[in-house]
């Protein structure tokens, strides 16, 4: 037993382990870096190096904390799993994990999060029995402590293989004795051979006693081998499951840094959140298989498959790493847009981007833009810097190779992280390969316009928010600016109305403030706007429209071309045009000749085809008027009419009074259970002195943030009173 | 006020609404006609006749019991939605809403049921605000009450609209008054105008105060209407996000009984489960106007767009119906299989197949056959019958225009229902058409092989196990045959890790029992496997193969080119054959002249080629013994190796017990919050008495059906356990 409470490096190895030599990992890291991978032992300093590149990049100048990284291997004992201090390669097993505390700039008194990977020199990182239960009670431990969990993925999935002691044993009853190339009837072991067998921690099998000629035989039935076959798939059954549900729980995030296989392949999914190193593929079956299948050689490499040329692209991996290093440093970069727990507060960095100012990029009216622009601002040739919404260089764009007409990622504001989504205005070409496999194929080419919601891009829409959702807990921001959804038959086949649907039903789900907010010379059509609705979950979601932008049904020209057709538009000349009712009129008295008719029609005629065009684009003009902001405000369809140049401002207060408001409502809603988010409000607002204008945003969440021991002694109050309602009832109840 | 407690027929109406002539509503059916559905308010009479049918169908020979249908309208009162009697046609919205009481053969004793119906003869069946509130109230009762709410959708979208009483009085202000030609600077209205849109019920508007040349002029800012444009989509919204959230909570369907269009298109989707009608197309976007924005005539008719040719297709479409009365039979078809009310009991029919009896249809090795065969049987053509697991005549499949090679429905064994899910044996073609949009677009076929998931076919896979979950909460049987995922670039582009994904994601929140089995001749290989196994959800998941199915990660072919190759097959040989090793023996001698080398290299030459082919026959052999049930059945991998033939009496007995145990496990966890499954298992288990055979289904199932009086007194000590343990909880806490 080791000295003191930590077990110490040797701790459940066996006692005549030896020392180990400093070199004795050389040969395990030179099979791992042949396998396009770094030495699992040798993550932690990608880690320490990617902390370290943090502070460089986000607090750049100020001291970094002493002790700001370490970590301590965690192994299963056969009861739990413990945190230890051993060397490099002790692993007995193909999987490996390390729980890491790291003081980033974000958290600078520290933050914590665990790590599990495959062991790629360990039996080529398959999955076995012993493999998966680890990956399990370490997934398991990660939700208990509401910690990210990231998984290195290098493997060559789930480990196949015979029960090899008895490959050794086995004997075969041939059809004819001597003559073994007539065939052979049935495989089985002698006395000798089953006592072995049953003596063996591994192998397990299943035999039928016959006797022939006097031999007892043990005809083989059926076996087993506990490290391999089909116990490995049960293990693999037991992962994929922990980690749907550590999906919906915590942070969990993949990094493919070697060939993923398998069941491997499904653990980068079923975490959702991916990182692709180049070359390193993520497939089901190698490309020799599949081309064996086919009966022709089809595929060269196994990139073919799955690498980032085609994974990155469909949005199974949501970036793309050029190396290890680069790898981890974005899995960083991802952590500090998350929370340190789950439902811990956001982290919010120092912003050297002030709140208090104005939003100077401006996009232009019909003209193409790129939406990045709106987020961050843009660097014009000659230098000067137009600002955008959120934090100058703060937006990480993720799912970038797929469904490229949406944008989306995460940014900050005045430091206050955000999941955003926006729309490109611009068309993007999507290019479809062609099928190796199917001669008759060829490369596909589709244009997708901007602001219209195509399949692919619905679905990204409805991924990113879920990813936001689940695990991350931002606040929501969709710089809206849609037409509506394609409706030709291409995406009708393809299903666009269950991608749309899958974006109402990540909204309904969602548990932080959502924003939406239609940018100017940005429209929001038909169903677009439905899909996106605040009603569609009220306690959280607020629309917020520029004054410059448009929504409606149809755009106006289609309106007009339904609601104010010709007969409208000519009866409104009648009212509004003078000679043209004068022409009416003298048309309509009974005495007029024939030639005064003819006269009478040419000349109205005349006016009608001058004016007729004009009073279109009056009609127009009218449907138009419709299509504004600051109406349904009043009618609080809208939160409020925003100018972009203002919306920082509005917003950063806006987010700011809401988590801090949150933050009380949820300790409300715990101990009042059955209230409405109505309600919930009414309890909190009834704290605020009365002196403070609740629709002042900054107002309001300075007033939380400096008077918390008054709003925490009144949830203190609220538990206590809980309490004594809970007794009451129970004594009433019995 | 009317006499009695129920509202008479008049109520809420004008005081001088007239009675009506008794043909006063054929004008409507008549408009009904032409639109292609049959009048709103006929369809309770279909759900008449559909239940009568069912009578017809389950229970034939069976007296249909007095008062078998009854229903009254529900109206929204302005603040609640009220039952109603009151004549047909009274509506004065689109929007329509009944509550019918049925005694149908599953629920002699009655089951209610909610539908919400378009009225496409007002305003073209748009949707208003106030269609929208009221869908809404409707969906939020059967939500309340747990009732399932069907939908029946005919409609034409949001509501579109102009102020059409600013259309009579809006004024121009001309570039150059007397030339109207030249242009138009903005619209306004004059006092008078403003005065009489400020007293509009519907219209709004926001006016700037100019005056110009003396007269106050009124400039038009921004124009609102109350019942239409974006006021429209805000009611869109709420209807989408409460049918999002009714899908997850109650059973929810919609029969597609005229064109359904935008909004409409959505609320089929968010509600999944549909019905359409042939002939009547889901779209978004008509096909003139998107000829329109293509700048050709690509789409003659909207049926191209979002007919049954597409949706069925593509499985937006559950099912087709030839005409209302089909669809509404196919509606109280599908019902007769779920529970009356949300948590209650499955409905049982009294079967009139037998459990009693042997499964006598058997599939075929290396042979083709229809897996609904193995669901419910065949008739030969000699009108002998071989029969399936389930009930004969039993099996409705949905989702059949889709993704063909997975084969999906509903089914009864021994009356009870399940949710099943079975695999295509033979390869499927799936035609994928044209794109008309695009001329260089070509028609693509595409052969998807049987017992291998796609894209598609995993999407519906996932699909079908939610409806099952979800408001249906049916037993889940999935009878599973499948070789694996395809993993080709095709493919694996086409994002088949996300949809194999969703499988799991699906698996883990179902709250059924649910039964995975490998039937005979069937194979569940590697990734297959993995999204099956029962350990992604242990509460409710139970593995079953037949002895004679296989499983493993590799087909044995595939194992042994890894695991068993030449090397190792000579090893064998030379272990196994005697003439062999004797000659290998001699050859390793060391005074051999190099005649008698070359001779002896010759020999064991020519006996390795005779005999290497039967080896390899040999080592495969081998490597299938390793995929065999019985094995794995005692390392409790699955929970029991079957035979087909006996299936049927297995599967009876076991979910009569699951059923049963479910009921009082789900009451135990009422009171006892925090225990897992085993606890909970182990607290029922202590009612049953020693001498139940704890491993009998039948026994156990039995004992409980007729001790439910014990049963339930032990819960309420459990209850009164629970309240005690809460006061003296409060009290220590206090």
């Amino acid at each position: 037993k080791s000295i003191g409470n930590q077990p110490g490096s040797m701790h459940l190895r066996k006692i005549d382990e030896p020392y180990s030599g400093k070199e004795f990992l050389q040969p395990k890291r030179y099979h791992a870096h042949v396998l396009g991978t770094s030495y699992v032992y040798d993550f932690p300093e990608l880690f320490r190096q990617a902390v370290l590149l943090q502070w460089k990049k986000l607090a750049p100048g100020s001291k970094i904390p002493e002790n700001f990284f370490s970590y301590n291997e965690l192994i299963f004992d056969g009861s739990n799993v413990i945190e230890i201090n051993r060397e490099a390669g002790a692993n007995q097993i193909g999987m490996v994990a390390f729980k890491v505390s790291a003081k980033t700039p974000e958290f600078p008194k520290g933050r914590q999060f665990i790590i599990v990977a495959n062991d790629i020199t360990f039996k080529i990182g398959s999955f076995g029995p012993q493999e998966d239960l680890f990956f399990y009670k370490v997934t398991e431990l990660a939700r208990k402590l509401g910690l990210p969990r990231i998984y290195l993925s290098a493997n060559s999935g789930a480990r196949i293989g015979l029960a090899d002691d008895l490959v050794a044993l086995f004997k075969v009853a041939w059809k004819q004795e001597n003559k073994p190339e007539k065939g052979f009837e049935y495989i089985y072991v002698d006395n000798a051979g089953k006592e072995t067998i049953d003596k063996s921690s591994v192998t397990q099998m299943i035999t039928e006693r016959a006797t022939v000629n006097g031999e007892v035989r043990h005809i083989i039935k059926s076996i087993t081998s506990d490290n391999a076959g089909v116990e490995a798939l049960r293990g693999s059954g037991l992962i994929a499951g922990v980690t749907s549900r550590a999906y919906k729980d915590i942070f969990t995030i993949t990094l493919v840094t070697a060939r993923s296989v398998g069941i491997g392949a499904y653990l980068v999914r079923l975490g959702q959140r991916a990182i692709q190193v180049e070359g390193q593929p993520i497939i089901l079956t190698g490309a020799p298989a599949i081309n064996k299948l086919l009966g022709k050689e089809v595929y060269s490499s196994n990139l073919q498959l799955g690498g980032t040329s085609v994974m990155y692209r469909n949005g199974v991996s949501h970036q793309v790493a050029s190396d290890d290093l680069n790898g981890v440093t974005k899995i960083m970069d991802w952590l500090s847009y998350v929370p340190a727990k789950r439902d811990s507060p956001l982290p919010i960095l120092p912003s050297t981007d002030s709140w208090d100012r104005e939003v100077s990029y401006y996009p232009p009216q019909q003209e193409l833009y790129d939406c990045r622009w709106l987020i961050e601002g843009r660097e014009l040739a000659d230098g000067t810097f137009e600002s955008g919404i959120f934090d100058k260089g703060s937006f990480v764009e993720t799912l970038g190779g797929w469904a490229q007409t949406v944008v989306t990622g995460r940014a900050r504001l005045g430091g206050i992280p955000f999941g955003v989504v926006s729309v490109e205005v611009k068309s993007v070409q999507n290019v479809i390969p062609a099928d190796p496999a199917n001669s008759d194929s060829v490369e596909n080419l589709v244009n997708e316009a901007g602001q219209v919601w195509y399949p692919n891009s619905a679905f990204k829409t409805a991924q990113a928010i879920k990813d936001f959702n689940n695990g991350e807990q931002l606040p929501l921001m969709i710089l809206a600016n849609w037409r509506g959804f394609s409706g030709g038959q291409r995406d009708m086949f393809n299903e666009v109305l269950k991608y749309g649907a899958m974006i109402v039903d990540a909204l309904t789900e969602y548990k932080q403030p959502m924003f939406i907010y239609i940018p100017p010379t940005g429209e929001l059509r038909g169903g677009s706007w439905v899909v996106l609705d605040p009603t569609i979950n009220e306690d959280f979601m607020e629309m917020y429209s520029d004054v410059d932008a448009r929504h409606n049904i149809l755009e106006p020209e289609g309106l007009v071309s339904i609601k104010f057709r010709k007969e409208k538009l000519l009866k409104t000349m009648a009212r509004l045009d003078k000679p043209y009712a004068d022409l009416k009129k003298k048309l309509s008295e009974n005495d007029l000749s024939a030639e005064e008719t003819a006269k009478l029609t040419e000349e109205l005629n005349a006016r009608q085809s001058k004016l007729l065009n004009i009073y279109h684009q009056l009609a127009v003009q009218f449907a138009d008027l419709h299509d504004r902001a600051e109406i349904i405000e009043q009618k609080n369809i809208i939160k409020k009419a925003l100018t972009l140049e203002n919306s920082r401002r509005y917003f950063y207060w806006r987010i700011r009074r809401l988590l801090s408001e949150n933050l009380y409502l949820n300790a409300i809603n715990k101990n009042v259970k059955t209230s409405s988010k109505l309600e919930r409000v009414s309890r909190l607002r009834a704290n605020y002195p009365p002196s403070l204008d609740y629709d002042n945003d900054r107002a309001v969440a300075e007033w939380i943030e400096a008077n918390g021991d008054k709003l925490n002694s009144y949830i203190n109050n609220l538990k206590n009173e809980a309490i004594r309602q809970k007794l009451a009832d129970t004594l009433r109840s019995n």
